[in-house]
């Protein structure tokens, strides 16, 4: 058997260091990973991803950590992807939240892992749905995919999720702020943690008074947490369902996955044509570069005589 | 002549409106595009870039705001372009950060922007270049973009200016978590703002010995400022300045530069090959998609099948 084969055969077994080496492949973004998507993908397709998103600060380690704790209490397997630079998956924050996600580290049927993503052109977006795959392929039931929401990549990640829960704190100006960052028009469901600090009414009436100027058909179900404290964890698990049963009723959660593979195809193909001018065009695009700087061409100019060497090339 | 051709004509008078109305159409990413850098390109090559990043709350739009004023001190040309939902460019401030900022904006020599790109499908690490390329071909020597350096794509838009500087507040851990961001290796020049603070030579400390470990060969000034009081912005403009000179006698500037330009040719072709997936692919695209929720194929088998079909195309 091929590496790879064996590497895929070994992660479907539930060999945590083959899943976490598939996932290491992922974030390098080199040769291998179209044989392991080849081989992963027709064991996908079972798994629920959820998308939790918020500013620095807003709690989302500590939410998801708690959320995790939620899902194994129905004996469900649960993935935890964690793209954020501040996250203790990724050794950025206090030393208890460390401790805490080490203690689901143990358990068999959770597998946590931070995602970095410099070797990989298509970037973020295009490694994330690949390393869920991953784990949904090895039979992660729930996966949660939690992002940093500040950046645009970041947002689209969750954007793609099929649940996505955007957090809030309370404070006058943080729905404002969410608005602007443009992760209003994501929520699938908020939460407003830190609920046990003053202001939360009002930030759940702001919520609720951005969300009535919407024209959205179906209304995101406001929740509040108290995340340090493990309270409201709950409410969040049947909001979650919630969303999930009115998508699958309505026949809205294929149409989302339709737009999320369209995109991630769309983003495979724009890679692949990096990684053409990068192998075979680097010289020609040295040289465009050169009469760019030079004022000879423009960017716009360059790219059309790159886009017809490579056609060319493509034929013979 | 035509509307483009007009328009640019307008701006390169320095009419304000037309440059905001050029760099509308840069984020509106439309047909416009490559015939709007046709027209302006010539006319570019002599803007200076400061990139400023840093985390959410570290400072940067008082920092920002307080360099701008150092530099037109010089009697310097300034553009503004932020990218960063919480920054008061885009509305997401105190009241205070935004009277300020509209001092500036009453000065005709300053023009400030906040960027949005939902309609650009190369997104900010396309559309900020051409914004920069706007207000360099209208004569503004000094551009300086500012983003929240949180997402992938924000951090590839400071590291692609000239000078990047990186802001960090006093307080263990900010550093930690400034390396952890990716933000160490892109920084030209640190600040610690909020200086006044307890801590501060802890943070430099600190940002001293993370430099030690790297083996670049120049070593990042560390300059102290408390924007709110205008405090240390001398030491900020010189230590630019210091770096800018590095860089032009080493010859370092045009290298950058050309890393810079490569990587914007490579990001149009991309976006080229993407838009054209959307205009010529879009049924091909919907069916492929089909195939792989049905896991008759994976989204990279998918991918090729749509490369195939336009390079096909492009052939006939």
């Amino acid at each position: 058997m091929g590496r790879v084969p064996d590497l895929v055969a070994r992660a479907l077994q539930g060999e945590r260091r083959a899943i976490a080496r598939l996932i290491s492949l992922v974030e390098d973004g080199g040769e291998d990973l179209a044989e392991v998507m080849h081989e992963l993908y027709p064991h996908t397709g079972r798994a629920y991803t959820i998308g939790i998103t918020g500013a620095p600060g807003a709690g989302k380690s500590t939410l998801t950590e708690r959320l995790v704790a939620r899902i194994r209490a129905d004996e469900r397997s649960v993935g935890v992807l964690a793209i954020d630079p501040s996250s203790p998956f990724s050794g950025g924050a206090l030393l208890g939240d460390r401790v805490r996600m080490q203690n689901h580290a143990l358990d068999p049927d959770v597998f946590i892992r931070s995602m970095a993503t410099r070797g990989h052109l298509g970037g973020l977006s295009l490694a994330t749905p690949e390393a869920v795959r991953v784990l949904d392929a090895v039979g992660k039931e729930i996966i949660i995919i939690e992002t940093v929401g500040v950046g645009q990549a970041e947002v689209e990640i969750t954007d793609a999720c099929d649940t996505t829960v955007v957090i809030l704190n309370p404070g006058w100006g943080d729905a404002v702020q969410t608005a602007k960052a443009g992760l209003m028009e994501i929520a699938d469901v908020f939460v407003v943690n830190k609920a046990d600090r003053p202001g939360a009414r009002d930030t759940v009436r702001e919520i609720k008074q951005m969300l009535d100027m919407s024209d959205e058909e179906r209304e995101p179900d406001i929740v509040q947490t108290v995340a340090t404290k493990g309270e409201g964890f709950d409410d969040l698990w049947t909001a979650v369902g919630k969303h999930r049963a009115y998508q699958e009723e309505k026949g809205l959660l294929e149409a989302r996955r339709h737009r999320r593979i369209e995109r991630e195809i769309k983003e495979i193909v724009a890679e692949r044509y990096r990684r053409r001018i990068e192998s075979g065009g680097a010289e020609t695009l040295a040289q465009l570069t050169g009469e760019v700087l030079d004022r000879r061409c423009n960017p716009y100019q360059a790219a059309d005589r790159l886009i017809d060497q490579l056609t060319s090339e493509s034929i013979t």
